[in-house]
């Protein structure tokens, strides 16, 4: 049967608040500042957004519960507004979700906005998890990852170098990066001297916990282009989705995600391009090694092979594909339900060369990827997005 | 600007869980009880499903975060499926997010499936609700409520005896419904009588807290033509959202949902249709006087009027309007992200002929409607379906 394709639905604008430690600003507070921006990277007023589709994991403190929150934040009343959750995978959802809406026809600019607020939370207590399917078994998200690094480690013989590797080059790249949240450069030796974690991740291994927002503007190709938009369009989307229980177990024969492989067979298939046609991609580094397995599941590199990309330098902002030009989840933040949104507005800015000088990736085909990993490795969403003509 | 239509996309199946105090089925037994049905009802195999949406409101208690609890509970794996989550109208947003991703042509065959427990959560102990806009000042459902409708009572000069015609009216029905909470026939004095919980709502003028699931199978007709499968077809949605901040109130001057009567609209226009073309409708009676609302806000009748059509039988079964043939939240029950796909597997039954013949209501036109209202009125979501041709 036919499949679909999502090519007349554009990105017209994006923005992204600066991400942090932010206990000064409130959860709407953090919405406006990226919607803010990206209203006016698109050139619309408000009133011109038809429906809107909002991003967060965790309801809470100020916002997250429904569609109100998004409606109460940018003041978007009287508007279709739909709440979307899909673990880590959140923020791209809202993305996609508003994206299947456009395209079918029913509005002609919508808005999806992630926000997450992550810090007052742990500060005023973990929440509750009694119903949450590993955490209530004392499982935590490194301990999750840490099992399936260690088995590829184990099986193809590395140690704890190349991981650590992945960490100073996100940090390198954020601490060019005026929104980043740990705008630091660490060194391979800090990174190995760290507090251990969960082996094999020491503190230095894993993504910060960050407030942020941030959103994209998305219209139908034919009215962007009646209103003189500049528009980046949307090649491919995919979402796969697998078992979260407690007895869920990583593939410990493939030793890696196939929730990202699947996710970017159906992005890449839908946009008719292949991994050789990506220029750079914002993947999922909750941990140093997931990025490393992002390399291969997305199919940058065969599997077992990830980690001699970072060894070789490949990943590096001048590297053949670089891979989160923006400092990743590790060092720019994740705020759970903004981080999608925040890859597709790094992507953007690439694709239309508007970041800092010192962290420009080199755009080839003028096409690159946004990836996220939810749960314990269960969902996946890839988009790709650029202007093929 | 065109407004785009979902008139390729339709029903092929539709199943409900019973509705109850489920307490000796799991979150996911509810959801395999309501899937199973809609399947066989579907005459497909769960393989041939190709997208799904999830509809929960409270997560916890063995599923609702994420799309993976909807891939746990049918086994559909390496799929795509979203959570959605939009108050009460949880469950009507998963099927209208799944329409939009079917009329983009993108899916050809998805499900939209609705499960909530709640009766092992209150025994539980309530939920944290520091989060919460309205819980966490002490305002309850039945207290939110109850204030436009003390405002609507002295306004229109109508004592608490309508309100309880329609606790009478949708008992009388839920008793002849298999699958409803409390099939229990009442008499107005009972209602009249009962414990107040928030004047003007006594005990018998709030509905029930449910454990349920609902579900629906959507396809592109062209794949359901193909297929040769009888349907249904989605004729309009519309989904207005609008603030659910404390300060938040009912509109005094109207009196009723300003979001019912927009989202309402919407969902006329997408389908070129009006009150009068409506046979019937499932609408939201969390609440007695929401009800009578409803029939206001829904255009089935004047504002100040609504009470007249619940005096004058005109929304008993075999009235002009028939309205909750089902039993309504009231009898049927309510668990949150159930209740719309519970709404819609009603009017698909009602259309088809396929329910009980005590309860069977006439069919005109061949049209029904489905309308949820949710947090303190500030999500409502309409949704009508049948086949005009």
């Amino acid at each position: 049967m036919k499949r679909g394709k999502l090519e007349d639905v554009v990105i017209i604008g994006v923005g992204c608040s600066k991400f942090g430690e932010r206990y000064n600003k409130s959860y709407e507070d953090l919405g406006v500042e990226a919607f803010e921006e990206a209203i006016v990277d698109a050139g619309i007023s408000r009133d011109e957004i038809e429906a809107g589709w909002l991003g967060t994991f965790f309801p809470g403190f100020g916002g997250g519960m429904s569609g109100s929150s998004l409606a109460d934040t940018i003041k978007l009343y009287g508007k279709p507004i739909t709440r979307v959750e899909n673990y880590c995978a959140t923020g791209m959802e809202a993305f996609r979700n508003a994206a299947f809406a456009v395209a079918a026809g029913v509005y002609d600019i919508v808005v999806a906005l992630g926000i997450e607020k992550l810090k007052d939370r742990q500060s005023r207590g973990l929440p509750r998890v009694d119903w949450h399917p590993l955490l209530i078994k004392g499982n935590t998200a490194p301990g999750t990852f840490a099992l399936p690094a260690v088995r590829y480690m184990e099986k193809f013989k590395i140690d704890r170098k190349p991981l650590a590797k992945v960490a100073v080059k996100n940090h390198k790249n954020g601490a060019k990066n005026p929104k980043a949240h740990l705008r630091k450069v660490i060194t391979e030796e800090e990174v190995l001297l760290a507090p251990m974690i969960a082996y094999p991740f020491g503190l230095l291994d894993c993504c910060a916990v960050t407030d942020g927002a941030a959103c994209a503007i998305l219209a139908r190709k034919e009215v962007a282009r009646e209103l003189k938009k500049e528009y980046i369009s949307i090649l491919g989307i995919g979402l796969s989705v697998t078992s979260a229980r407690p007895q869920f177990k990583p593939d410990f024969e493939y030793i890696g995600f196939p929730a990202t492989v699947n996710a970017a067979n159906q992005a890449y298939q839908m946009a008719g391009l292949s991994p050789k046609d990506i220029d750079f991609a914002e993947v999922h580094d909750c941990f140093t090694w997931t990025e490393i397995s992002n390399y291969e599941d997305l199919g940058f590199a065969e599997k077992g092979q990830g980690w001699k990309l970072i060894m070789d330098g490949e990943t590096e902002l001048n590297g053949r594909i670089p891979i989160n030009p923006s400092g990743g989840l590790k060092s720019f933040g994740h705020p759970i339900g903004a981080s999608g949104l925040r890859m597709i507005y790094e992507v953007v800015n690439q694709l239309r060369g508007k970041v800092e000088e010192e962290r420009k990736v080199r755009i080839k085909n003028g096409i690159g990827m946004a990836h996220n990993l939810g749960g314990p490795g269960s969902v996946a969403c890839v988009t790709i997005i650029g202007n093929k003509e």
